[in-house]
C-alpha cells in the first residue's frame, strides 16, 4: 500500500499517542521510524511497530520513562533510559553530547536501559547542522558469532558517522558490522535462494549458503567474513560496539542484550541493564576554522566522486549518496508498505485493543 | 639471524643516533619499531629501516623536527608533526591527548604533516596505565580501492582501541581495515602461491587471485570485500580512518598521501600536509568508577572466553591476546630479524656512509 507521507506520519504518531507516549516523544519515535522508510531502509521502519507494541503490552517499555543522566563530566555523560523507547531515549542523549561539544568542544554519552534505537544515522546526522561531526553507535540482539566460536554472541551492532561539508552533501556512513543484515537473509529466504558463502555459518561452524540458518542454530559471520577474508577485524569491530554501548554505560552486554522481540523472554540473570548505545559529538571548529574543514570536505568528497569506476559502473559512491537519493524520491512519491507488514500490525493492534488508524 | 632483545635495541637506536636524532627520538622510534618485532608484526619493525632512511636522505624525514601544537581547545589540538619520524610525533600527540584527558576527561588530537607511524596499538596502549581507552588510526600510502573503482585511493588504514580491564589483560585491537596486509601478498609471492579471491582485484576491477598484482595497476579490496561480503562498509570504514587523519588536521587524504618509500616521487600538488593520524583518550571514570568498568570489564572478556569454539579449535581469542603470546615468547627467546631484511639494511647504511653497528 502506497502512503502520502504525511499520511502515514499522522497514522504512525496516532499509534504512539494512543499508547501513552506524550505529544513530544511519539513524535520522535514517529520522525525515526519513517527517516528509516525514507532512506531506504525499511526494515528498520513501519515493520518493527509491531514489535515495539508487544514489548510495550509485555511492559518491556516504557511509554512515560524517567530518562536522566546518572553520570556527568563537562565532556562526558552516562544516561539511564528507563526502559524507554530507544529513539527517544537515544535522541535525549545525542542532544546531550551536542551539548556538551557545544561548551567543551567535544562530547561522549553513554546509554544504559535503552531499546532498539532504529537507524543509527540519524543521531549522527543530527550533529551535521551544528557543523559537528556525530558518532553514533548501539549494541544488539545476538545474532553474530565470534571469530572460530558456534556461539551467536554479538549483534549486528551498527556505526554511524556523518561529517559535515560545505557545497557538497555530508559524508554520512551507516553500516552494521556484518556482511550482511538480517533482513536480506529473510528476503533470501522468502525468495527461496541461496546466499553466497561467508555471510553466515551453520551450527557446527560450518560455511553455509542457507539463508534460513538462523533459525537452526546457525549465526552471521562478522565483517570479513572467515579469518582469510579478515573476518576477525569485524569481530574486532563488532566488540569494540558492544564495549563501547555496555562496559561504559553499564547496560548488558553481547550474550545477554535483552531481545527486542516479545516473543523470547528476558535474561533476569543479565549482568546488565537494558540495550546500550554510544554517541559522540565533535565540533569540527575545534580542530579547524569550521569553513576551512567544510571546504577541504567538499576537495575530499569531489576527489573520490572522479575516482574510475570499473566497466559498467557510472560513479562511485559515496557513503550516504543512496539514502539521500531515496529520500529525494520517496518523499515526493510517497511510501509504499508491504500489505504483510500492514496487515501483521493490524492484527497486533486489534489483538492490543488498540483502534487502528489505518 | 636472531637477536637478543637487549641487542637489537642498540643496534637500532644506533642508527636512529647516527643520522641526529636526540636521545629520546632514536629511543622511541628504537622502542616502537621492537614492539613491532615482538608483537609479531615483522612487517612494522627492522623491515621499514632501510626505507626510513632513505626518506632521511632524500630529505623527507627530519631528525629533529619542531613538532607543535598549531591549534589547541581545552579537550583537542591539532599537532604539525614538522615530517619528523612517525614515531615521534605520534607518541607526542597521544600524550597530549592523554594530558588534556587528564585535565578535561577525554582528548582528541590530530595529527599533520607526520609519517609512517609503525603499529597503531602502540599508541593506543599507552592511554591503559593511565586508565584510559586510547583509539588511534592513520592513513598512508594509497594502495586500496574505493567500492566500485579500479583507482587506488586509500591507504590500509589501521584502527586500534585499548581497553583496560582489572584482573583480565587489556582489550587490545588493532587491524588494517583492508582483508589482506601488503606484507601478506608479499609473503604469497614469493612462496608462488595464490591467495583466495576477495582479497584483491586487477587493474580492471577483476577478482584476482594474484598476490603480485599490486604491481601490475591492481588494488587491495576494503575489509569485506565485493558488495555482496560488505566491501562497502570497508569503504565507509577506512574513509572515516582517512578523514578524521587528514581533513581534520589538514594533512594530505586519500590518493595524496605521501609515499612511504623512497623510490616514490612526493606528490608536489597535494592538496594537505604530509600523512596524518587522529588520537582519542577517554578516561574510563569519566562514565564509570574506574574500578567498577575494569571489573564489567574482566566479565566481558571472560564471558566472550567462555563462547563455544568451533570443533578443532581450543578457545576464542580476544583482540590483544596472540600480540601478548608473541611479546612474552620473543622478549625470552629473542628476535629473528630476516637475513634478506639484515642484507637490504647493510647495503643502505653502506651506500649512505653510515657504519653499520649489525
Amino acid at each position: 500500500m502506497k502512503y502520502n507521507l504525511r499520511n502515514l506520519e499522522k497514522n504512525v504518531f496516532t499509534i504512539f499517542k494512543k499508547i501513552g507516549c506524550n505529544e513530544n516523544d511519539a513524535k520522535t519515535v514517529t520522525e525515526i521510524l519513517l527517516s528509516a522508510e525514507l532512506r531506504g531502509i525499511p526494515s528498520h521502519g513501519i515493520i518493527r511497530i509491531k514489535d515495539y507494541l508487544l514489548l510495550w503490552a509485555g511492559n518491556r517499555i516504557k511509554t512515560q520513562p524517567n530518562i536522566r543522566i546518572v553520570h556527568s563530566t563537562p565532556t562526558t555523560a552516562v544516561v539511564d533510559g528507563d526502559s524507554g523507547f530507544g529513539m527517544v531515549v537515544a535522541k535525549k542523549a545525542m542532544e546531550i553530547a551536542i551539548e556538551k561539544s557545544q561548551q567543551n568542544f567535544t562530547g561522549m554519552v553513554a546509554v544504559k536501559n535503552s531499546n532498539h534505537y532504529g537507524i543509527a544515522g540519524y543521531y549522527s546526522m543530527m550533529a551535521l547542522k551544528h557543523d559537528m561531526i556525530g558518532i553514533s553507535m548501539t549494541n544488539g540482539n545476538p545474532l553474530v558469532i565470534p571469530t572460530n566460536s558456534i556461539d551467536r554472541f554479538l549483534g549486528t551492532n551498527p556505526i554511524a558517522v556523518a561529517i559535515p561539508a560545505n557545497k557538497e552533501p555530508p559524508f554520512v556512513a551507516d553500516f552494521a558490522t556484518t556482511p550482511i543484515a538480517r533482513g536480506k537473509l529473510e528476503l533470501a529466504e522468502k525468495k527461496g535462494e541461496k546466499v553466497e558463502f561467508g555471510l553466515v555459518q551453520d551450527k557446527h561452524g560450518n560455511p553455509s549458503q542457507d539463508p534460513s540458518i538462523l533459525k537452526h542454530g546457525g549465526g552471521i559471520l562478522p565483517l570479513g567474513g572467515d579469518i582469510t577474508h579478515g573476518g576477525h577485524k569485524g569481530f574486532c569491530l563488532s566488540s569494540i560496539v558492544d564495549i563501547f554501548s555496555s562496559v561504559l554505560s553499564g547496560a548488558s552486554f553481547g550474550p545477554f542484550v535483552p531481545p527486542q522481540v516479545a516473543y523470547l523472554p528476558l535474561n533476569q540473570n543479565a549482568p546488565g541493564n537494558g540495550l546500550g548505545h554510544f554517541f559522540t559529538a565533535m565540533r569540527i571548529d575545534a580542530f579547524q576554522p569550521a569553513k576551512d574543514f567544510k571546504n577541504y570536505m567538499d576537495l575530499w568528497i569531489q576527489t573520490f566522486k572522479k575516482a574510475r569506476p570499473i566497466e559498467g559502473i557510472d560513479m562511485i559512491t559515496i557513503p550516504g549518496e543512496p539514502e539521500r537519493e531515496f529520500e529525494k524520491k520517496l518523499s515526493k512519491e510517497g511510501i509504499t508498505v508491504n500489505d504483510k507488514v500492514l496487515e501483521e500490525l493490524e492484527n497486533t493492534l486489534e489483538k492490543l485493543s488498540i483502534k487502528s488508524p489505518f
